[in-house]
């Protein structure tokens, strides 16, 4: 299930890659210059959109490469226009491409660490259940969120992407 | 393992009911009275935060109870108050205590439906992944995210909850 599920994050991507144009085009419509919305926030503490942008796709990225075993590329955080975040975007969507379901066999009972928990360690389920899926809908979510209270027009669909369902 | 993330929702609804009470904290601090939290949106054509906290408890009652062939509970989402909500909140988290894993033996492959789908259906492993699990997120990050453009003390911690880790 965790390729399904990481799936669903790489959809999720294509659906900000969305976001990311239609805040293009409000821009154009409003005469402004899009690269203010990097600096967009919902409250002082909280981090900025580009930031959102960086950490919805690092924590996709992270899930995808520790759940495998392997070692995730790196990514500079330097992006500002909208053209880098969706250049960035892209680039974890396509590494994501990369898994097959083989790669996750053993996905539940990996030792999974990183750097800030100072040594301690979470099975492969607890820390995509508990860490990485939530962390990422938390900053996919605080990405739209943003554009939103900016005035993108985008709604529930343009969150969800296309449905697999069957006509009745 | 549907079990399991349904065990996850139903842990962050009992974070989401922490950040009730710190919302209602911060308003005698600042002394207004917290029912304005109600009625506060990110954007005018977005759910308020009564909407947003109604609806992550409605998705998460309602993935359980499809996914296990159940009826789920009515509310008649009233809430105003945030004690009300907080009620809400409990009601669902008192509810989805009531599965165990074997309610969801069958989820994958059962049909789902929903009034406005007219007609059309969605396995359950495609309506948990496609729409439940990215729904619930959705509503319970706007949530989060309406408190803190508001000014409540919050942080990632809040969000995710006390995560299962071992000592080194």
């Amino acid at each position: 299930m965790y390729f399904e599920l990481i799936g669903q994050m790489k959809k999720m991507l294509g659906q900000l890659d969305k976001w990311l144009e239609a805040a293009g085009a409000f821009a154009v419509s409003k005469k402004f210059d899009p690269v203010v919305f990097a600096t967009l926030r919902l409250a002082p503490d909280q981090f900025a959109f580009a930031r959102q942008v960086q950490n919805a796709c690092d924590t996709a990225k992270l899930v995808a490469a520790r759940l495998a075993g392997k070692t995730a590329p790196a990514h500079a955080d330097t992006e500002q226009t909208l053209d880098e975040l969706r250049a960035r975007v892209q680039s974890v969507v396509t590494y994501l491409g990369t898994f097959s379901a083989a790669d996750f066999e053993a996905a539940a009972t990996r030792v999974i660490t990183q750097p800030r928990w100072e040594g301690k360690t979470m099975t492969g389920a607890d820390y995509f259940r508990e860490h990485g899926q939530p962390n990422f809908f938390f900053h996919i979510t605080h990405a739209y969120a943003i554009l939103r209270h900016a005035g993108v027009t985008l709604g529930k669909r343009d969150y969800l992407g296309a449905l697999t369902q069957k006509l009745p």
